[in-house]
């Protein structure tokens, strides 16, 4: 049994935001570590044959008045992006690479940069598509942005992100966020409460 | 503003059934009272483009989890139907038909009957498709069997169970459960907690 969750998400995903800002508490509160694994929900949804959420009729109205209102709940900033959803690649390149850094320095500023890139788009407006915005995200961070823009440029950044993506397929992921702890899944922000549940009690 | 809970659901949803478990406990314990909307979410389908969750690559495999997972942790009985989904038709016009009754005796059966219905199909493998299966719910209420099953055949009905439909529609209904309250839309079985704690704050 391990003490890790996997939390999966996409950068272009307001629920994995919110979730994001409240992830780290239920997992310390219950001794477990946050793992975060960014992929890329376009390439899922081939697979699963689903469309952006705020694109369906009468649910995606729903949804951006959800977003708002799951924010004011929880005294979290939130701005619905102009540009949405956006695809968030470099973001997700990125991520692995401080995450999977050899330089443990680097990789300790990993849920730092996920915080920082999340609210660069959901509470700042900014362009997380933009290399130059990444690159500052890294720099707060006291990681080197040019090192982080070059490394997201190379072969094997790349095939990292596509390994990570079919490994999510192949593990069941479909939504963002989803967490999944010693392989129990839980799909949405809204699921936190019952996580929280679960690690507390060992499940049901 | 009104004390109601407009609860719009499918009997073919099993979140449907455990949400109507649970949503009499967090409208009374607010002073509200449920009002019983059966629709067919096949019909909102069509226009949402929406296909049934169960049948979603990966995503209907987690709904079958999770249905029973969510039932174990409220302790509710839930045995995934065999055949499903079903079109509720019958029910939802049996349905209308006793809450909309003139006598007030029969008026006042409708959770009764809407419980009885939901437990046939979901703890009990009963083909609720059935009109004897409907019979025999409506009489261990005391309610006419007789009545009901010549009543659902009749135009009224039928009109009445399109309009119904159609009013969820332009309310914006998408899925099963909705809960709406004074027009604030709560889409999902997981999200009587956040429900209830709207309820009791009044909002935010």
């Amino acid at each position: 049994m391990s003490r890790l969750i996997d939390f999966y998400y996409d950068y272009s995903s307001p629920y994995g935001y919110l979730a994001s800002e409240r992830i780290e508490a239920v997992a310390s509160a219950n001794d477990y570590t946050v793992v975060w694994r960014p992929i890329l929900l376009g390439a899922v949804f081939k697979v699963t044959g689903q469309a952006p959420l705020t694109e369906a009729p009468l649910k995606g109205d729903y949804a951006i008045m959800d977003f708002a209102r799951a924010a004011r709940e929880h005294e979290l900033d939130y701005q619905h992006p102009a540009t949405f959803p956006i695809p968030a690649v470099a973001a997700c390149r990125a991520t692995l690479w401080i995450r999977d850094h050899e330089d443990e320095s680097v990789r300790s500023k990993t849920s730092e940069f996920v915080h920082a890139t999340f609210r660069a788009y959901y509470t700042q407006g900014k362009d997380i598509t933009n290399p130059g915005i990444l690159g500052a995200c890294a720099s707060e961070q006291g990681i080197q942005a040019e090192d982080l823009l070059e490394a997201i440029q190379q072969p094997a950044i790349k095939e990292s992100l596509k390994s990570e993506v079919n490994n999510a397929i192949e593990v069941g992921i479909f939504g963002s966020p989803m967490m999944v702890v010693n392989g129990e899944k839980f799909w949405g922000h809204d699921r936190l409460e019952q996580l929280g549940r679960w690690l507390k009690t060992g499940g049901w």
